[in-house]
């Protein structure tokens, strides 16, 4: 494998938390692989820069200084990162195609990707609800799905960590790649004839959650199978996209399955 | 009835909107029954407000001032109110003891508490979620859950004005209450024993969902028949409030109850 390869298979598995209190509650957590401790050279010390430093150096986490500009990069958030980010190893997350290819054996694999889901929150909540209940996997994009920041890991009550993240380019191309695998792929839609709770559905299923305003994209619309939707009484025109992801990942058990 | 008691009928099944927003936003929308536009002398004429007068007059709605003070009573919050608020009238919001003689007759009833739950917008979640899937009643409690404002509203995504709430003073009072008219009260509870999809349910069920840090307060705790659970994956603890709000909703409404 390449050096290229290497490289990006372990950036993959890798989350980078920013900004000092997310920081110390990383470093606190003893469930967490926390790797290495990157800051800016230009910090003053603090209380909590102390405690950070001491929690690294008991716990032998690496650290490295870096100047501004360079942990900005690192951070990928220069204007919230206050001189402090740290690299978690989650055992969990993997690049698309390694995961699919790890899936490959099992007879039935459900997964969950959000298409155009803006609100980092949200997004956290269904990645919450989704590992809940029991989905194998979740499609995140580069390009497509809020960054895997302070928000998303707020909106996951710290679940993030440790979910079945399938990192992807973007929500099509990983659609795609997981069509290339024999998955069918539905999308959620209001009104839609297929009822997620009654429907047969097949083995290997992509669940596609739309954003709150503009639904699923075409390009991924054009990738899939069938539409689901969720039965809804009346004068009720959608759900949020959190609570759509519990009831899509509760689907078998409120099934019967 | 008293003249008291038809007052207090009468304010029940009103929600007072305040902000000129969301006044203006109600008053644009034909769906609502709007009563009554309170206006604090105290305003300037402004672009938005020359267009709530304007769809108030064309709405035949009453329009009445008020001194800046007497309107904070109205709207419950001076500091939000920004001098306009209007009644709307909201066709399934009843007394708690009126709507459950309502509901008596029914040989299934399915109704929804939050107890201690203080993020409006989880609370307004919680009502979508438990609109959608058929809940016949949500108590919502005066003091206890969050002041049915613009938060609700939002997270409600407008379901609120439409929602059958059942309005008592505390959610303890209210408890008690279905307990008395027969109803049997499960709480919610992780790692409760009975699984929420599998377990045997009375007919007549109040679901009380507890607050995110504390649960499930003692004085509704000691009300309680039974602790349900939703089944999680391992590694995850808790689930949001709106989320448990969607499963019971539609657990319930997949039994066929």
């Amino acid at each position: 494998m390449s050096d290229y390869g290497s490289k990006r298979r372990h950036y993959r598995g890798v989350l980078t938390v920013y900004g000092r209190k997310p920081v110390l509650e990383a470093l606190a957590d003893p469930g967490l692989a926390c790797e290495r401790l990157h800051l800016a050279s230009s910090n003053r010390r603090d209380p909590i820069l102390t405690r950070i430093l001491d929690l690294a150096a008991e716990r032998g986490v690496e650290t490295r200084g870096h100047s501004r500009e360079a942990l900005a990069r690192i951070s990928r958030n220069g204007r919230q990162d206050q001189g402090v980010a740290l690299d978690i190893r989650c055992p969990h997350f993997a690049e698309l195609g390694e995961g699919l290819a790890a899936l490959a054996a099992r007879p039935a694999t459900r997964l969950l990707a959000l298409d155009g889901v803006t609100n980092p929150q949200n997004a956290g909540m269904a990645i919450r609800s989704a590992r809940a209940g029991d989905i194998d996997g979740i499609l995140y994009a580069d390009r497509g799905n809020p960054a895997l920041g302070p928000l998303v890991i707020k909106g996951s009550a710290g679940t993030l960590y440790g979910a079945p993240l399938l990192r992807c380019g973007t929500v099509a191309e990983g659609a795609a790649a997981c069509r290339d695998a024999g998955y069918t792929v539905y999308t959620l839609a209001a009104g839609a004839p297929l009822n997620l709770f009654t429907a047969p559905l097949a083995p290997k299923t992509l669940f596609v959650l739309g954003g709150e305003s503009d639904g699923v994209s075409p390009a991924v619309q054009a990738l899939a199978t069938e539409a689901l939707s969720v039965p809804m009484a009346e004068g009720v025109e959608s759900l949020n996209v959190a609570v759509t992801a519990a009831l899509v990942a509760y689907a078998a058990k409120l099934r019967g399955g």
